[in-house]
């Protein structure tokens, strides 16, 4: 089918009133701007609520797509629960309640009225709800109070359940797409006949989160556990994936829950096992959210706006002609819609930008906000000469091909790009990374930014500590870290592995 | 991608400890059998807020992906916007406000806090929100204030944007899917430079609803204008897709509406036209929901279960051995597994069915309920003689027929199908669709159900009467009407056309 992209060149004149800020300058400034100028989204008027806008919501419907794809394709069904949890469901789990008790939207009341003092409406006191009803901020507590109907025999077992939804956060300070009051994402809720089936399911989840974040958004990402301060509230273990920012500061991507048997336990959640006895059911929860639409920009993104890896670019090649008459234009257009359907077949996504209403220049610069891949440009002599100009966006370099091995030379290209762009991260990631013995070498490398792989003793405390005069956070204990002896880089106590720690977003 | 269904087949038990009450005997009761026992949706714990169950959410991802596809192909993009309205928005537009405030969630808090005075959480006093929250009813309010940024000029309109979102209307009385408190729906928002773009619009996307419910849900409406009495709150012009259920009640299906300029108006949305004159632009809006769901199942299934149209339908084929030892399962599971790889490679879902802890007849009836439109049944005779057995869910008939022309027969019998389910509809809903003159007959045919096809004088007041006397409404004033000088049925009035009257879901 062949989709209409003009709608995510509206707008155009705000977007190049003045160049971006750059990064090395103001990274988060430059950061707002990407994301508002190449037109991904921008606050509402809801305290702390974006709206995602078309051209940002295009990635994460690809990203959406692709996940979904890949649940599915490990067994998993879609499903939907209510938005509201009873106040009464949060209070059930005692720390899951502590984690989510102070960032809740409440609702009260179910009707509003004329005000009979003015104008306008009131909120109708007699309209109370007898409970009051929470705004779902994860619906663990919603799903397996529904889960105890569906689940009596281990035959029921494992019951493979995601919702994609919108959830509600209260948060205070909020950043669009990395923290935001309301966030769309997936919730995987998952219930097992055993603890061994669910703790595989928990890491098969991290798994697909990683080949996610690593084959299709280019960005390389540490596997690994959450200290237990950092767990999900509520979980026994937390599996995280964790990935390394431009400015040096981490991003957590995508989290994989084992919550034991905490909720099957208050929500009541027993089955008959093989053996016909009576037993709590094992549970594991897994999301990603909006926020990878975040890490993809701040993964790759440059100082002429977005790069995006071409698997999740939603206009993947485009077409600008070069022309000073209508008639060049029209024999232009001839050969560009020529090669825009041969890459059209070729499964690629393809703009040709024939608006006469803008020049040429504007239009390059335009697409590199936008971070289209590739751009073709097309001018008279390129006819006469059979040629066409490639520009990619990744590298900003230029190459004249002939027409005849352009759709072959594009799709390699793609590919390439696809590769390189992660290389890129991967290799600013291992250049940022550094292994860290002694607190004071600690503290000056925290200041650069990046992943400090050190030793620490295991203590809360000392993970406070640490927290409190760096700003760092232990971000993962890796899954493939080695066993290594050493001493807390800041209690010098015993330790047996690094763990990662970073500032993060 | 080969899918996993073996979840649909979770809780069979449960499911099949009694027959389904009869259509003839109880149609409510029937109705929310099935959609409980075919596994599409039940109530949840949250007053008024259904789970929506996989094989349920299997069907409405069928219809998410189709109609995505057709507002695509029609230039819309998706975009998505915050799920809370500031109390000062909905006031804004009068009849809107009127329109929905009687049935809001409202947040009125944004935390809460360890009950002081005993065990639990309450509401915290102290962070109470300075403006009331409703959660979303719908969106004309937010996205047009979010417009009145987006549009400067007639180079940014048409703006096609439409949104997948869950919304909330607090409804008394519900039913699973056909009124429920919260609910899944497309809302699609566009603003245009003249008045006849919008209104060309409007009819444009209600085309689009028409062809989806005949051509793809296999349920033929009929498309008309709501009588003022009827219109959306704000709207000018409601148009609406009508479908006749099987007990005789009408089932609004989708509407679509041109605002005017009403909500440009009240966000201040203006544009420089042509003429480089400010104008405020034109809007409108258009939505189906998970409501859709009711009326597929009501529209086409019977005493057995779910009839569904193929083309929705997550399983399209089911292949059932019939086996005594576990070598002939065998043996029939390299046959059976044989032609369902053909019917995949053919673009089909096909289940084998090979889960030994039932017995094929138990499957037969697991089938039916749940609405898979082709089965396939193969024994060792079967095998023998390089047959299969083919039975059609819609008219639970039989044949048996050569392995070799098997995919052949299946997917013409699947089109077939598609066509004899509409054509089935069809013809009940025109047997049940008459044309009266007379009130008395008027009150007689009603008791009947049906469409009624009778002259109205156009008041307001006349309209109400009916409704009175007989629970019938309007309907919709019918597209295609012809011109027919008449009188009212009720006031004896002057009329020029016939409207549909029918007591209405």
């Amino acid at each position: 089918m062949l989709y209409d992209f003009s709608f995510y060149l509206r707008n155009r004149t705000p977007s190049m009133s003045k160049g971006l800020p750059k990064r090395s300058e103001n990274y988060s400034e430059w950061y707002n701007e990407v994301v508002k100028r190449a037109g991904l989204a921008e606050n509402s008027a809801v305290r702390g609520c974006m709206v995602i806008k078309p051209y940002g919501f295009a990635i994460w419907e690809k990203m959406q797509r692709t996940l979904d794809d890949m649940f599915k394709a490990t067994g998993h069904q879609n499903a939907y629960f209510p938005l509201f949890v009873p106040k009464s469901f949060l209070e059930k789990e005692e720390e899951h309640a502590e984690g989510f008790a102070k960032e809740c939207a409440v609702v009260t009341h179910y009707r509003l009225k004329a005000d009979p003092d003015g104008k306008g409406l009131i909120v109708d006191p007699e309209a109370k709800l007898e409970e009051e009803l929470i705004v779902r901020p994860t619906s663990e507590t919603v799903i397996w109070n529904t889960y105890r109907n569906w689940i009596q025999s281990w035959r029921d077992l494992p019951l493979l359940i995601n919702q994609w939804a919108n959830v509600v956060r209260w948060e205070m300070r909020t950043r669009l797409f990395l923290r935001t009051a309301e966030f769309l994402w997936q919730e995987g809720h998952t219930a097992h006949a055993t603890e061994q089936e669910a703790v595989e399911e928990t890491e098969r989840m991290l798994g697909v989160y990683a080949d996610f974040a690593e084959n299709w958004m280019a960005m390389p990402v540490v596997q690994g556990v959450k200290s237990p301060n950092e767990r999900f509230a509520g979980a026994i273990e937390t599996y995280c994936i964790e990935a390394l920012m431009q400015d040096g500061k981490a991003l957590q991507a995508g989290t994989s829950h084992f919550l034991g048997q905490n909720f099957a336990r208050v929500f009541d959640v027993k089955f008959v096992n093989k053996e016909n006895q009576l037993e709590y059911a094992w549970a594991t929860s897994w999301g990603v959210s909006t926020r990878l639409m975040g890490a993809l920009v701040m993964a790759h993104s440059d100082d002429k706006g977005l790069v995006l890896p071409p698997k999740l670019a939603p206009i993947q090649v485009v077409i600008v002609p070069i022309h000073k008459t209508e008639e060049d234009l029209a024999t232009i257009s001839e050969k560009a819609n020529a090669i825009a359907d041969e890459l059209r077949a070729a499964g690629i996504s393809v703009k040709f930008d024939d608006d006469d209403k803008q020049r040429s220049g504007w239009k390059f610069a335009e697409y590199e906000l936008k971070g289209v891949p590739v751009r073709l440009a097309m001018g008279m002599r390129d006819v006469e000469n059979g040629t066409v100009e490639i520009a990619r966006r990744d590298t900003l370099t230029k190459e004249t091909v002939s027409l005849d091995t352009a759709v072959t030379t594009i799709r390699t290209l793609l590919e390439q790009m696809q590769q390189s762009i992660y290389q890129r991260a991967l290799q600013f990631r291992e250049e940022n990374t550094h292994l860290v013995d002694d607190w004071e070498q600690f503290k000056l490398k925290i200041e650069e930014g990046g992943f400090l792989l050190a030793h620490w003793d295991g203590t809360a405390e000392t993970e406070e500590k640490i927290k409190e005069e760096t700003k760092a956070t232990i971000r993962c204990i890796p899954l493939n870290s080695v066993e290594e002896a050493g001493k807390c880089v800041y209690s010098g106590r015993e330790s047996a592995k690094r763990v990662v720690f970073a500032r993060a977003y």
